[in-house]
């Protein structure tokens, strides 16, 4: 497999997917680029990307294909549906699924990719809206480690800290890990901001204060200013959330595993999304606790 | 008040006290302390702390006393009790309570310290065993803006941030959102791991991947590390923890206010003492999910 400079492909050009496939085309690789919603290439086809018309197309002319999706089942679509990428792929391609998506999902799509002589990565990322526009994702990694190593000067055009975490579905695991550990850290952040509010404190002096000594985040830094400027935009989907936390919980489940704060936090979301929010950042818990504040 | 060179009284000489204090013994100022365990003074006896016998000793020695103790029950003996600071203490002292203790009390404490003539501060810390040993802690004060303009120098020498959050209580109640955000975090820090132990990941490289990215916390990236190695020690004593939690708790439930995630930690927490661990330290909760990965 020659990797010194293989066409790509990106599929799934949202928030995220756009950045990435940006960094890829500014780094002067070729890349064919396809979107559901044909809208959403604009920018990407202004920096010289090539538009496809369908998964087919892209995989007609890309060695290495990426995935940045919504949901497994789209996942499912783009990888093993009649039209997708592994019907149409060859031997000796790459595909790099982006997508936070299911362990078993990423297991049953390397196998059917395995059968066609074709390598697959579950290679879910960390780093939100501003870690892919800035390329200082992090991108945990599943599946062979050869093939890791040679898709690895690929992540590092996107990424700073790129891992491999173990064989197929393991990047989806980690990644798990990452959600489960900002679904408690969400809804506390939020707390705090509740009773600061509750309690008549200045919350950009609680958030100096907090932000700088044990209670510090990434999510205190980064999401608490948007909450206070009243910018709930995404960032990250509520709705994509919850559909992590749901892999994450289900997951635990079949291992007798009980998580107690990521269970609450489903439900936190559950009502953000009932009460009509499901497509605002995941930071619009807010909306939540601003409720309760009355 | 002349604050060039005031002589310093420092009472509490535990994990962080004995810390606070020495650098205000490097920092070159005179200072008195006193803990009710006097083994706990050796090392800053060779830093050249005079030693106080009494609580009654350090106020009549020192014109600026800080206090660094457990529960609210001891704040309120130290500074309220017959032979107390405020008891023993002269117009013109500025008393400064580093504890994390109620707001109600510490707006009662300054009160009753007017009433003298003398100045108190509540001004509760962040940043850990480690915050305090290399002088970055957060200090979270209340009271007077400008008793806080007068102390500030002495609190440079401690930490790094200085924040002056409102009135009597305003630092207690600040501090209290720095524990609401921690308790959180702490349960999805454990959660995370707990997952990813169950699904067969190396905690290391999972650490490094969620620690790189959105996911990323002092928490994380601090006593993690401690959990993987098997320390457990303090840092900061659940049993101290709990009384914080229990004290944000109760000032949420006067205004109203539900906070599900902090009710859920405080759950957790309490099982961890009741399984025999108060004395470890905050990041111990890990061994309530590793009792429940069986």
């Amino acid at each position: 497999m020659e990797m010194s400079k293989p066409t790509l492909g990106f599929i799934g050009t949202g928030v995220m997917g756009k950045s990435m496939a940006g960094h890829w085309l500014k780094a002067g690789y070729e890349v064919w680029v396809y979107n559901r919603t044909r809208e959403k290439l604009g920018h990407l086809l202004e920096l010289g990307a090539r538009e496809a018309r369908s998964i087919a197309e892209v995989v007609q002319h890309a060695q290495v294909v990426a995935t940045m999706l919504g949901f497994p089942t789209d996942v499912e679509d783009v990888y093993l549906g009649e039209n997708g990428l592994i019907a149409n792929g060859s031997p000796a391609q790459l595909f790099l699924d982006f997508t936070t998506s299911s362990p078993d999902l990423a297991r049953k799509i390397a196998e059917k990719a395995r059968e066609k002589g074709i390598s697959a990565l579950d290679a879910p990322v960390s780093g939100g809206d501003i870690g892919a526009r800035e390329a200082r994702l992090s991108i945990m990694c599943g599946g062979s480690e050869e093939v890791f190593n040679i898709a690895r000067p690929l992540l590092n055009v996107l990424g700073q800290n790129i891992m491999h975490h173990g064989p197929d579905g393991a990047g989806q695991h980690a990644k798990m890990c990452n959600q489960i550990t900002i679904a408690g850290m969400m809804m506390s952040v939020m707390e705090a901001l509740a009773y600061a509010k509750s309690v008549g404190l200045d919350p950009e002096k609680m958030l100096a204060s907090v932000g700088s000594g044990a209670a510090t985040s990434w999510t205190l830094q980064n999401l608490m200013p948007r909450v206070l400027k009243g910018d709930l935009n995404p960032g990250f989907f509520v709705l994509h959330f919850i559909k992590d936390m749901d892999i994450a919980l289900n997951e635990a489940e079949k291992r007798g595993l009980d998580l107690p704060a990521l269970r609450l936090a489903r439900q936190q979301y559950q009502r953000l999304a009932d009460m009509g929010y499901p497509h605002l950042g995941t930071h619009a818990l807010w909306l939540v606790y601003e409720d309760l504040l009355g």
